[in-house]
């Protein structure tokens, strides 16, 4: 059974968090702690080498969650329960006492990142911060694929109302993350109830093919009963479900029973631009011209962009959002590249990595046009990369910010609201090709600066993960 | 805060699990309620109307974690509060009282399923069947695609050792239960450590690219620093990873500092068919002929069968396992085939359903081989489709079997390790074709069978899901 302390309760599910690890991870501690070097001063830089499936940025995500699991990274009497069944006693009292107390700084969550984007530092003893690694990873892979995906889906959708559905195509745990990265990326409403306890988000949800199914009584089908039910427990402004049997007869049950004032309908299969057009001037010619047309039924960003015509005003997506649409993993990694102020790389084939904690500035126009982001030593000033950055006319601002010093979470953290709000800005201030869906380049280059010189590009050393 | 109770507090983290479900469930529950129609005898059917990615089967998982989360699904004091935001105060006190009292079959883990096989029947009221479909969808669709992918990377190796190591390319709790059905499907050990608590799983693990890299002095990288430290914490038995700087001084230096009785050597890098021979020959002439090779870096089960004829001990496998190998998600459906005893189907284009509930027989050759799939009406007993199909000299046994009897797990529900066991022999039982990697069709057809005489097939019904 688990123990739960109240130091470990959170929203997030209470627990520790410290055995979402790898086992490597404590083989290391415990060979550091032999040998002397576990008190090193260590730098661990997440970046991604490339973008997935030639997308044209990726959003940062995941890292109000990854805060909130690094407060409960603590071993109790289970967790050191199991580091006792392959380590040595030194090494389990060492995790015993075990409390992060070193610094990160990091992309605000919604920040665009780029291959090669410095997008998380963990700074302190090599053994403090080693130990990390699986968690800080499993939560902005995640939650980074997922909000990439959806904010393909929203600059896709032009505006129009976004639904995530997707639990039930994905981990149950996993779903409210992707609730939330859902939300983060602009969506509008989740169906998942825990996403709503959990992180305050605005639910929606109306009914299945199984309600209208269910009101079949010795006669046959018999959908208007169903819609009556469904109408008098949500109100007529509620969305029916019209393609359980046959979507004109649907469409003409729904308004019979609604009136005009019906909220909206849904449809759920067959070629949604076609019957989007067809239920829509069935409602218009019934009266009903306010009431909204939700399509849903494995829409991804291609779909969803592919019916910008048509007169659809609300998209429900599931199985493509919360499985990333094709890229379920965002790819970052999480690498030593400092220690005891050395910068190191390692140098095994197509894994080359840069050496040094380093920081970002993203650089504009005077329009707001992001036109590249520069990385430099974070041994540099911001101020003198920004002044330099900024003297050929135009802007530039700090990325990089602090999340964590002395192992407490700053008081100025940003927010999952900030997140959402940065990325609508983000959106805009893209190049317009940055926006385009199909393969293609990262939309601005990542450049490095080397003691406030510019220096190497990188935005595509290319090899594996 | 969340409140948990001692009841809600279990192996598979504490708390009420009924919150991971979609707003829709509750909605349609408080219809129902309201117009009588709550109480109605409904069967709800699991299935897959295709395999993803042109699979030749799919293999079930995640029964066990579902049965588990199952007692977890009740309404505290805060899950009612989300309830009471929008729902009816009868739907809410409803909610209060709820406890799933009806009953499941199902296929065990670890069994394969085919296009339209009853994976999973609940029957129950309506209203208590209903508010499940998320969390049974979200459980069976997660892990079942990763014991599918999983299961074809275990055929692949053809008996070689597996090592699950792709908890940091998935979410954190996903990454658990990904453990756990890669192990359902044969893989050897995980490096996950909650896993190692949760379900008793082997662990494994030794070192990262960090741990030489942070054997940097001021002299510049010292790799038999690094090597000797961890085999003084960890033995001469341990892997080392080989890979940091140059594979040839790396493997040079590993037996250098180890002598030929070490254990392994690990490759995550470069194209690992050549390197592997290099190494291997290498290790040979040093005279460590017992070292084994393990090789590791975005192997899928095409590039583990590809590495068939190399000299690796050991794959360790990562992304594609955690992520499906390119199908995340398994697609299936919760669907009502019956209310009060009349089969019931959707006939929105596309999107066709089987009425009635439903289980199935599979059958075999003398040798062993399985041939087809019969599915028939729950009615009818399962002694009469047994001795059917066996007429014709083929034998037949019962895939569906009881999980839960009026609300309560059965005794003899399968276990995971049988689930293991059950796989590893069907492996065996599959015809030759079904083994293949490549898109094809299913290894063998599903029949449905109506009232005893084998009837329609319905093995590719096509359209979306």
């Amino acid at each position: 059974m688990t123990v739960v302390t109240a130091e470990f309760t959170s929203a997030d599910g209470p627990g520790s968090s410290a055995l979402l690890t790898d086992q490597y991870e404590l083989t290391m501690l415990s060979a550091a702690l032999a040998d002397g070097t576990w008190n090193r001063r260590c730098t661990f830089e997440v970046f991604a080498r490339r973008l997935p499936g030639g997308r044209r940025y990726g959003v940062v995500a995941g890292t109000g969650r990854l805060l909130e699991l690094l407060g409960r990274f603590r071993f109790g009497e289970e967790e050191l329960a199991v580091a006792e069944s392959f380590l040595d006693p030194d090494t389990v009292a060492w995790l015993r006492d075990y409390r992060f107390t070193g610094d990160i700084d990091g992309f605000p969550e919604g920040e665009f990142y780029f291959p090669g984007s410095p997008v998380l530092s963990v700074t302190g003893t090599f053994a403090e911060c080693v130990v990390l690694e699986t968690l800080v990873l499993s939560v902005l892979n995640h939650d980074s694929a997922i909000a990439t995906a959806a904010a393909r889906m929203v600059s896709a959708a032009g505006g129009r109302t976004l639904i995530e559905m997707g639990s039930r195509r994905t981990h149950e745990q996993a779903a409210v993350a992707a609730s939330r990265a859902a939300y983060l990326a602009g969506f509008d409403f989740t169906s998942n109830l825990e996403a709503v306890r959990r992180y305050g988000l605005p639910g929606a949800g109306t009914s299945a093919h199984a309600f209208t199914l269910l009101h079949t009584g010795a006669d046959g089908p018999d959908e208007k009963a169903a819609f009556r039910s469904q109408i008098a427990a949500l109100g007529v402004g509620t969305t029916l479900l019209v393609d359980t049997y046959d979507i004109t007869e649907g469409v003409a049950n729904a308004v019979a029973v609604a009136g005009t004032g019906l909220g909206a309908v849904r449809i759920d299969s067959g070629e949604l631009g076609v019957l989007a057009h067809q239920v829509r001037r069935q409602l218009d010619d019934l009266g009903a011209t306010d009431t909204k047309v939700v399509v849903s039924g494995d829409l991804d960003e291609y779909s969803i962009a592919a019916l910008r015509a048509e007169p659809v005003d609300v998209y429900g997506v599931g199985t493509s959002l919360v499985t990333g649409s094709g890229a379920p993993t965002a790819g970052m990694v999480y690498k030593l590249v400092e220690v005891d102020g050395l910068p190191v790389e390692k140098r095994s084939s197509h894994k080359e990595s840069k050496g040094g904690a380093k920081r970002s500035v993203r650089v504009s126009r005077a329009t707001g046009t992001i036109v590249e982001e520069l990385v430099y030593p974070a041994s540099i000033p911001v101020e003198d990369v920004v002044r330099g950055a900024t003297a050929s006319g135009l802007t530039a601002r700090a990325v990089t910010v602090p999340l964590v010093r002395g192992g407490e979470i700053v008081d100025d953290a940003p927010t999952l609201e900030q997140g959402r709000d940065l990325l609508a800005a983000g959106l805009h201030a893209l190049p317009w090709e940055g926006l385009g869906l199909s393969e293609s380049e990262p939309a601005i280059p990542v450049r490095f600066v080397a003691g406030g010189q510019q220096s190497s590009a990188h935005s595509h050393p290319g090899g594996a993960q």
